[in-house]
């Protein structure tokens, strides 16, 4: 639109044909005569037209927009996820339209009405809640696909998401430490802001990727006939919070011999927090941490993590979501695609000290 | 435009108004009498209707999206400096459209491509190269705001740029090194696809950032009356190779006591062969980083390093574009924003042994 983009006006001009003419040559609609293709097509090139979706969208109805929603771009875990979105949007022939909220609800809400106004064909959601939907539900109510990433959205209504076997992943990796003879296992987790119970009765409730994590590590002790203890159970608002929180941990609480931490974030501060101390890892405390990153290879001992599929979780999303835009899959009810993590066993874990 | 979402006409017709008269109030201008005015948004909150940006794009021209190309979403320095134009639009009112190229030249272009055809009111490009820019210069032609991110590019003429002290930077950690005794630095970079001539008489060619720090240490060789060898730079195409020879030069020049890796990959790799190799960090040989990620305090020694700005690099460019698209600087001369790195002094570099 902007001066010196020449138009289809210009570009039939050129040609001496109708706009209605030069349009549908460029559309590639309707049967023009082969002579006023070869005219119309001559000058959209002479003239360097270019096609404008932002009209054509306006005829169509769709954008060939999708609307990617994290919280925290700078988070690994969600950089790579968008990278899985975006290979299977363009793939398809879709750009994206991101956004990053900070794990800001208010900023969420804000960010889905602006894609609204977009008018993009779809959207793909990492909540920063797992109950408050409402915002949610309007998109679906617009007749707007959408995929929920990561985490469930009970205000959202029935909706497809995919996930990750979180609770059933902390579970195997916490009888990891089991099978190697600890008992007294720490868990540092992150204190998310709408935390919700975790007990077995409530499970039918979404849940953060942390707390599902938590869930897990409860059903791992409890199935091994483990009490546990309140002093083993880390919550955590930040890095710098976890870290002082597994150092007091280390002096007060001798008899724990390993930790698992439910974050990369959670891992790294427990790790410091070790390589601070006088006790070594993993001869004196074992640590399993989550998610696989650069670092975990980089540091002495290894890490061992569980690593989740970031990538293809992302590409899962774009690959449910355009299913759904192809109208494929447009009728179909809500899926639920839940992906699994694996364990990578290096070095920070071994048996507890005799 | 899907079915279910009201539009202006369904609004006009439940107020009992013209189209015309809801699209002046809804759209903010005109002077519609005030009875009007509450009618009509009442009626548009009773309808739940939403402003359609597409149309409004069609008549003022504006789409208020700007497109973002980077090489690497998951490479950390751009997901971080994605967030600091993210912020800078958000504030602005703009949504970004992101695309991430995989260092692929004509994926870049194809991109560009579309986001033109999406009408994009301006673009921030780090383009994968430094020398073909035919579709930057395009987009430029069209009267779409440019700016380049982190490198310049010759074949994009002249252009808004944010980049970084790539070369000094380099020339003031090499120097660093240099003070703590060193004389056999050794170098570890990227081999880049299309690499420039780096000497003097060649500095007025536009480089990739690893190019101009490889410069950079040449400089401060140069400065010290060091001459060098060719068995000290090692040109490697990815970590692996990059931990390779490292390991060899380890072995085969034990007179090599400090080594510079250009990248946080390449830094990586070095550290890792310096670990499974038999000499010690720092006391037998010494390491210098580029850029500060999470696993620089994860290991032992702490990584010593030259930090990017990299958010603020990423909100400079959000500003220098945003100052085009608000017409105050719409006529200026294209300007050239330089960033200092800062070295980071930790604990693996020390004095070359005895």
């Amino acid at each position: 639109m902007s001066a010196g983009r020449p138009t289809i006006i210009d570009v039939a001009r050129d040609a001496g044909v109708s706009p209605a003419t030069a349009g549908r040559v460029l559309g590639g609609y309707g049967t023009p005569a082969p002579e006023l293709v070869r005219r119309v097509r001559d000058s959209a090139r002479r003239l360097g037209y270019r096609a404008n979706d932002v009209a054509r969208s306006i005829v169509t109805g769709l954008t060939r927009v999708i609307g990617v929603v994290v919280s925290d771009i700078e988070n690994p875990f969600f950089a790579r996820a968008v990278s899985g979105i975006s290979d299977r949007a363009r793939a398809a022939g879709y750009e994206m339209l991101l956004v990053s909220t900070g794990l800001d609800l208010a900023r969420e809400r804000s960010a889905v009405e602006a894609l609204m106004a977009k008018r993009v064909d779809g959207m793909i959601v990492a909540s920063a809640s797992v109950s408050e939907g409402a915002h949610l539900r309007r998109v679906r109510e617009a007749g707007v696909p959408l995929v929920l990433l990561d985490r469930r959205n009970d205000g959202a209504g029935a909706v497809d998401a995919v996930l990750l076997d979180n609770r059933a992943a902390a579970h195997r990796a916490v009888n990891h430490l089991l099978d190697k003879g600890h008992r007294a296992v720490a868990v540092v987790t992150s204190a998310v802001a709408d935390e919700r119970p975790t007990g077995r009765r409530r499970k039918a409730l979404a849940q953060f990727p942390s707390s599902l994590r938590f869930a897990g590590y409860l059903d791992a002790l409890e199935e091994a006939g483990i009490a546990g203890a309140p002093e083993w159970v880390l919550r955590c608002d930040d890095a710098d919070a976890a870290a002082e929180r597994v150092r007091d941990l280390l002096t007060a609480r001798p008899d724990v011999t390993a930790i698992f931490a439910t974050t990369n974030v959670m891992a790294g501060a427990a790790f410091r927090a070790i390589m601070d101390s006088d006790r070594r890892c993993p001869e004196d405390v074992s640590l399993l941490g989550f998610d696989d990153h650069e670092w975990s290879t980089l540091v002495r001992p290894q890490l061992s993590v569980v690593a989740q599929p970031a990538y293809d979780l992302g590409a899962a999303a774009g690959t449910v979501l355009l299913g759904r835009l192809s109208g494929r899959e447009s009728a179909s009810a809500p899926s639920e695609t839940i992906l699994q993590s694996s364990l990578i066993v290096r070095g920070s874990v071994a048996p507890p000290p005799a």
